[in-house]
């Protein structure tokens, strides 16, 4: 279903997921384009963000954020243009970092809408949805603000070839840390090291992951930063050090699970760890612990992207049509890079 | 075996418990009282103090601090009195703050020695070992330091009658928090309630506890001083609020344990709550994290401690010989106060 004049293409939650979600859990709907009122604008969609954080809004299960309603129009984050205006502080034809979600337009009173760095629009609009938007932050600020490296100090990531991941260790290393990465398959792992510049990457598909990890820090792990949690989580918690800090932003390889591991109870290892290797463990959310802090992550973040110190990957998806597949893949690590929708 | 003149009796680890400690655990030898040499003193042990971190001290599993070999003295804190010094910062009959462990008689080159503030020594000496002591600057710091309440939140602590708990509820109190205890036994919840001040003390003997507990929490946990760990930490977390703060210091409810509880694994349940609320969740040794801060504990807490603001209940053990059922009754959570044992 290609885009029609007048029409507003939606792809709203069609019904939740048990477990992994399906095709099916999605729906594309056509609905009319919405008409801005005063101190308004239409905005329409360039590029859609996807996210692992997804999963959770399709889920009615208590989080941080209410879910998506069944029939909504899934949330997400955009770069959209202004394509009419009655509200002049965003001129037709801008562009804007917005959270339009899952559809060709939307309607803004302006609120959250922040007009994209002329910069950036010229160059890669995208980057506003990665490695200069809210991965980038996510990694920055749980790196630097919660991680607290120091200069030789090691600090582990997975997903080290995603948005974050890919920005965690790449501003570890600006700041002199080891960096090592966990990652899905060879070819990640190759791109982490040669073109990311991290120290080693591990498949953590290989069963030896936990002997590997060992033996690629082999001063222990002062920083985990915690985007995936499960195995991975199990094998870097014996390797933390004393002080050791734990940012966590995502536990993505549980998002899709629909039951708790089988037993024993391993609660009071982790507690057990915490208490003897003094760990700090602190969960956050960018948007709500560190929004007044954005400008400080834009200022120091471009110009290393734009000295190449800081490189990115994306992963574009062609049309909105695709981005439940995009999603569907992204859970499952089919990706490489940041996962980005090509809408119009 | 009552002291004898020129014997030093000590307790040494006859064996590494399975479990709780037992008796046989234990063996009390006799030695010849030690010679200071030039800048050393001869210390004799007036009161013991009695600590749930013991325990780990028995076993050789990896910890912050080495196991006590078999065959060794006991390690403990102590009020002791210099019998012999020659060392003149430390002059003969001053009572100090000491290391000597579970033994009449120890010689120090007076590294990590304190001499008792004059108006302690004459009052009860023994409060250097428990409010005044190591007990209440773990209390103070971990509160305040890594809890930082603010009036009007709430805060819950365990062991609530025990060394480290009633002051916690107590500093909680005067900083304006409501204080929510638990503890073992209806007479120590009455007296949490009617001599501490604590807004409510729940029995963990209760079957009904995370009910009783969610409903005198009825704005959610914003601190959870983490003592005991297990049972009381399950009953806790789902009532943490957004960005609530879990000093741990201690993990007592499973320090005998020989296993990991039965299934399913609810490692991910922690995690998840530490991401979704933003929990910050931090383990923390009170000698080694803090040990420059004891001034300010010590500035603050004794005219709270003077005024009665800050009430103590000690549990005091007759005689050295008495310290091994002190600590197995210790772990099982007999005593009701701080636990010193009354050597000389």
């Amino acid at each position: 279903m290609p885009q029609t004049a007048g029409i507003n293409r939606r792809i709203v939650l069609a019904s939740r997921p048990k477990g992994a979600p399906v095709a099916e859990n999605f729906r594309l709907e056509e609905a009319a384009i919405p008409e801005p009122g005063d101190g308004e604008v239409l905005l329409r969609t360039s590029w859609l963000s996807l996210d692992p954080y997804m999963r959770g809004r399709m889920s009615d299960a208590p989080s941080y954020a209410p879910p998506v309603g069944i029939g909504e129009v899934m949330v997400g984050g955009t770069v959209s243009r202004v394509e009419r205006s009655k509200n002049p502080r965003f001129p037709e034809g801008a562009l804007v970092v917005a959270y339009s979600g899952w559809q060709d337009y939307a309607v803004s009173n302006g609120a959250g809408l922040a007009l994209l760095d002329a910069s950036l629009a010229t160059a890669r609009p995208s980057l506003a949805l990665g490695v200069l938007g809210m991965p980038g932050f996510t990694a920055y600020m749980g790196l630097l603000d919660i991680g607290n490296p120091k200069a030789g100090e090691t600090v582990v990531v997975a997903a080290a070839t995603g948005a974050v991941g890919s920005a965690v260790g790449q501003i570890a290393k600006l700041k002199g840390c080891r960096a090592i990465g966990i990652a899905g398959g060879a070819d990640k792992c190759a791109y982490a090291v040669s073109e990311l510049g991290f120290d080693a990457c591990l498949d953590h598909h290989d069963a030896d992951l936990p002997t590997k990890l060992r033996a690629a820090c082999d001063k222990g792990i002062d920083v985990y930063f915690e985007n995936v949690g499960g195995k991975v989580f199990d094998a870097v918690l014996p390797l933390m050090n004393t002080l050791g800090r734990i940012p966590v932003c995502g536990l993505v390889s549980g998002y899709n699970a629909e039951r708790l591991p089988e037993g024993p109870d391993r609660s009071p290892v982790v507690l057990g760890a915490i208490l003897r290797r003094r760990l700090r463990v602190q969960g956050f959310i960018i948007s709500q612990d560190y929004g007044a802090r954005l400008p400080e992550f834009i200022r120091e973040m471009t110009p290393w992207v734009a000295d190449g110190k800081v490189k990115f990957r994306e992963h574009v998806v062609k049309g909105l049509e695709g981005a439940p597949a995009g999603l569907i893949g992204l859970l499952r690590g089919d990706n490489f890079g940041k996962v980005v929708v090509e809408v119009a």
